[in-house]
């Protein structure tokens, strides 16, 4: 049996401008840069701060950070373990939207040209490889984190990475829980800059971890344990070939 | 004896925009949406493609990226190793300037903020902290490589990570290079997006690794090395502390 595992970036701080902020002037004006109308570009806190302080947002501070998702992204999908297809990635939003990411998808380290994408894909939902024949990015609406868990993908352990979480460093975590009697192992990871998972989150986790004494950035937990998984697939592999 | 490690993102794809390109319409445009004169922006290949293949750069392939440059940095700077002030990060850029970087310098992971910060650096040529007493980013002029190594820090071993390096993993390299008997090692990793270093790069390094059997891109290279170096050091602590 062979070790299935995937990672999710939950309550990911990534969407298009709300409707109550489009006639704001920061908004507007960042629109009209962007050849784009209000409603369609990213909810981008560097530019749409005042906007979003003043529309007295719900959840303000886990909102309008498309960067940190990029970086998270980005290091996921920089890894062996993605390039050779023992990797799925899951955006879920804050806002309850689930995006799936394809098998060998590279995105642009350009921040201009990963925002194109994503506001292509909140548009059109989808975006496909240029012969049309390969999902590259999909977007389903309104899907609970509950339903995407319980629903969708179905993992046999569900495991939290939070900074309130049980003390125990990346390797501990990987070679604990990845085992042979395990076929479907999700790791979740916040895509928010501060605070922890909320309720209907953490109810899901088997368990929740903390890695390090210091809080890490998201994409560095990220790396951490891709990394360590990589080690231990490779450990395996090493195992079953010098038998 | 305490060791002491640095990172160095050499053969940088980071500068302003060269003299010959500032009166093309691209990178004009852009001067005027960031309110900046021509010679001011940073030159950056997702913008300036066309004027760059036009003007027929030299090294045309490293140059542009100013994206690599900021995963790789925010790579380097998230981790504790650097929180914790036991990591010295240098940028040294294929025009052969000299980014010297802060204690607890936190960057923004917002490309636009970022792009800003590079953009007065190049023109200040320091950054300070708003109490005026810290010096965060620091920019040299005319420095060659070989000047830096041997003039400035002055390793007692330069580690090269490179694609056409002997194949090593991130934690042999690691264990076999950061001993008692060294005291200063600094790990370099190309700011480029493709090909190898120069010979004038090369020929400084105490030895050249590749990691893994794919090419990594430089912030993964830069999460795996200080991983280890952690994890090593972290190690040595708990020996000393448990006899």
């Amino acid at each position: 049996m062979v070790t299935s595992i995937s990672l999710i970036i939950a309550e990911a701080s990534l969407e298009t401008v709300p409707r109550q902020l489009a006639s704001h002037p920061t908004v507007k004006n960042q629109a009209q840069k962007l050849g784009r109308s209000p409603g369609e570009i990213l909810l981008d806190k560097s530019y749409h701060h005042p906007a979003m302080l003043r529309a007295g947002l719900d959840l303000y501070w886990k909102r309008g950070r498309p960067d940190i998702i990029h970086f998270a992204l980005m290091e996921a999908l920089s890894t062996p373990l993605f390039v050779k297809n023992m990797l799925k990635v899951y955006i879920h939003t804050v806002k309850n939207k689930l995006i799936v990411i394809g098998e060998n998808l590279r995105i642009p380290k350009s921040y201009f040209r990963f925002e194109g994408v994503m506001i292509n894909l909140f548009k059109e939902k989808v975006i496909k490889s240029t012969d049309g024949n390969n999902m590259l990015l999909e977007l389903h609406d309104n899907i609970t984190f509950e339903q995407f868990i319980l629903n969708g993908i179905r993992p046999d352990k569900l495991i939290g990475l939070s900074s309130d979480g049980v003390k125990s460093s990346a390797e501990e975590i990987v070679s604990r829980n990845i085992t042979k009697n395990n076929d479907h192992i999700a790791f979740v990871v916040g895509g928010f800059p501060k605070g922890h998972f909320s309720h209907d989150t953490n109810k899901l986790f088997s368990c929740s971890y903390s890695i390090g004494e210091l809080k890490l950035e998201a994409h560095v937990v990220i790396a951490r344990i891709l990394y360590e998984c990589e080690k231990l697939l490779d450990l395996h592999h090493y195992q079953v070939n010098s038998k």
